[in-house]
């Protein structure tokens, strides 16, 4: 994989690579993105049709070894109409989000051609497009993929129509999230001030190499119930709660120039313990919204009174939690602290899974705890809380996927077969 | 029961009462006070030692039939030392709020015998205290008592010592919420503006008969583990919430003048959804407190959403509930829609209970659901997520006790057998 450009017109490997894999007319690229976690919250929008925020955010990109999605997109002049693909599955292309993101590149692979641009094409921006997308981490994780998922659709599309430039204006739009899963490390969502959202754009602090020791793990809980989806979650915040509106005016500005500066001194007690109190003031903002929404459950809950009594242990911020729209905990830490951690949650949630179905990703030595780290931690066990972990670190932005036996769709246009089920 | 003044220079049925309940020199009342819940919720001092707090704050005074505390102080030459037994349970008096009460009381009689009023006695306030309370109500039952308890030695006290006015500034000292369960009905607590507390007063908004169908079921649910007390916890809530200084500077300000106008007004619509948003709110600052604070398990959470579906199937609010420090609903209600309301907690809250015990309190008639009620609540039941209901409504404030067998205290200034459990 590689950070791409327009191939379309570049003889090299991509355009080989596009001639082998295409029939009649048929162009064809492959990209990856990621997924990102964020350390200060997006929630609400002052406008919904461009996705602006009524905060800044940020996060830190995952790496795509563990959590990525891969989207296939071609364009023919055979093709009869725009068709998407997702997880397998045929959906339906009318919907709003996914047509904003594809007029928005439309519009600016012509605009490139019409202001003579030499090495566009005349005529690929008015083929129809076949997208087939696929997650390498099951759905009922219940971790957004939206995000990675509108990040790769435009970062796709962009390389197969050879536009260049600032694309998270055009992700945003997909889902506001999205923009963030365009670049790799330490991303910040600037909200911007403009009405048209041109200012409303995603942009990296620092390179996923920044912070090499810092490690993710995602505890992935049993959700008992459906909670209220974001989306309309964060609007009837916006409608309802006066502490989100305090929130976003007041503390939010102060908590990006901080997290920042912690990033970028690389102080683990200070990021850890600025990234709990940001969750914590989200899920805040979601019990004060009305009715009230509620994602964090009982796991979740014990999964925040293990890690405050952890940390209070050795007196220091060892491990941050964070949670989203849902119940899922996923925990920043330091790589020398991971072996441990990971041990303590085996205790107090034992599974039926063996140690290597339930921590997957990067390995994680197995550590002892003492006696002492189990007495005070003073928790009863929670058989089955957590289903498994995916450990994982920082990681790149999207990357073109050179390999064309990679590709998602066929020479005929189609999701290959091992990619459909009924 | 009646309200009382001082009786010890008054000839009357209490003087006497007191004369036959008495040995040498032995000055003997009982008092009850009510429980109160708030529906502008308390959360936060501005100063811990006078208990002075950050926001004005209104309940509901609950009637004493079914939630009491009932205390007997007796006073002695003979006494050596104060002493006080709680629920059976000989108690360390030199607790500082306790002592606060006790010499504020005593201030503010010296300082009555001071002024030179004809009826004081100049002995009594030196005598030492014997003080014996119950409440009526199991203490496992969760609903925080202090309110009640602290009101109703601050009011025993008063008509001991013949000490007349405004004790609401005692009470307080003894525990923030008991200054409003000198009154009944609907109570402000208003916070005032004087380093010395001498403005932070309870005053009556509507007596108990202002709003005859009113009524309020406690719905109690089982804790499974022991949460952070109220004391410490809106001690950290202070130091460490952004979104309760908002709270309490800027909302609360608002929902009280809301809240005594839709009182006025006998608007349940309005004053059920009031209540709702402010206890959300004081969660919703609860779980910005670092480390966060969790009063709401699982069920308090279905016993939220249960509400709201209930009420969007009339789409109208008939029922609101209510959380303080800890898991158990209050819910308020109009006389009209209790049987149907019981109905459906007994429903998605099945129980071993039969109905009479399931149930306490005022009696409620039995009622049927409607299969379309049933299917639109959309819930599953949780077994015995809720022990039991209380079923009460609003009442006056403290009473002296008159029937000397009422007394928790012998004539030898101990507390009868029957009172007594070690």
């Amino acid at each position: 994989m590689r950070g791409g450009s327009g191939f379309l017109f570049d003889k090299s490997a991509d355009y080989l690579n596009m001639l082998e894999s295409s029939h009649q007319n048929l162009a064809m690229v492959t990209c990856t993105a990621p997924v990102n976690i964020a350390v200060v919250k997006y929630w609400g929008k002052r406008n919904e049709d461009l996705i602006l925020p009524i905060n800044s955010s940020l996060s830190v990109t995952l790496h795509q070894e563990q959590l990525k999605t891969t989207t296939t997109i071609a364009c023919s002049r055979s093709f009869q109409q725009d068709r998407i693909w997702l997880n397998g599955k045929e959906e339906d292309i009318s919907c709003p989000r996914l047509q904003s993101c594809l007029q928005e590149i439309r519009r600016l692979a012509r605009k490139r051609r019409n202001t003579g641009d030499p090495t566009s094409d005349i005529s690929v921006v008015s083929h129809k497009v076949h997208i087939c997308s696929v997650n390498n981490f099951p759905t009922a994780a219940g971790l957004a993929s939206s995000a990675a998922g509108y990040a790769c659709l435009v970062y796709t599309l962009s390389q197969l129509f050879g536009v260049e430039g600032e694309l998270s204006t055009v992700a945003r739009q997909g889902s506001g999230s999205a923009c963030r899963s365009l670049y790799g490390g330490f991303v910040q969502w600037k909200m911007g001030e403009r009405s048209d959202g041109k200012d409303s754009i995603a942009e990296q602090v620092e390179s996923e190499s920044y912070w090499p020791e810092l490690r993710v793990l995602i505890l992935v809980v049993s959700a008992e119930q459906k909670s209220v989806g974001s989306t309309s979650g964060m609007h009837t915040s916006v409608e309802t709660s006066q502490l989100l509106k305090y929130r976003a005016d007041v503390v939010v500005p102060c908590r990006m120039v901080e997290m920042i500066r912690v990033i970028r001194q690389r102080d683990f007690p200070a990021f850890g313990e600025l990234t709990m109190k940001d969750s914590n003031q989200f899920h805040a903002t979601c019990l004060d919204t009305y009715p009230p929404i509620f994602y964090l459950n009982n796991v979740s809950h014990r999964i925040i009174s293990l890690v405050h009594r952890y940390n209070q242990f050795y007196g220091e911020t060892r491990v941050a939690y964070t949670f989203d729209a849902g119940p899922n905990a996923v925990i920043y830490t330091l790589q020398e602290h991971v072996p441990e951690f990971v041990q303590v949650v085996r205790h107090f949630f034992p599974s039926e899974a063996n140690g290597s179905e339930f921590v997957r990703g990067l390995p994680a030595c197995s550590a002892d705890l003492s006696e002492e780290l189990k007495r005070d931690l003073n928790m009863e066990p929670t058989p089955k809380g957590i289903h498994y972990i995916i450990s994982t670190k920082a990681g790149p932005g999207p990357c073109v996927v050179e390999d064309p036996n990679h590709h998602l769709l066929g020479v005929d246009g189609l999701p290959k077969k091992n990619e459909v089920s009924d």
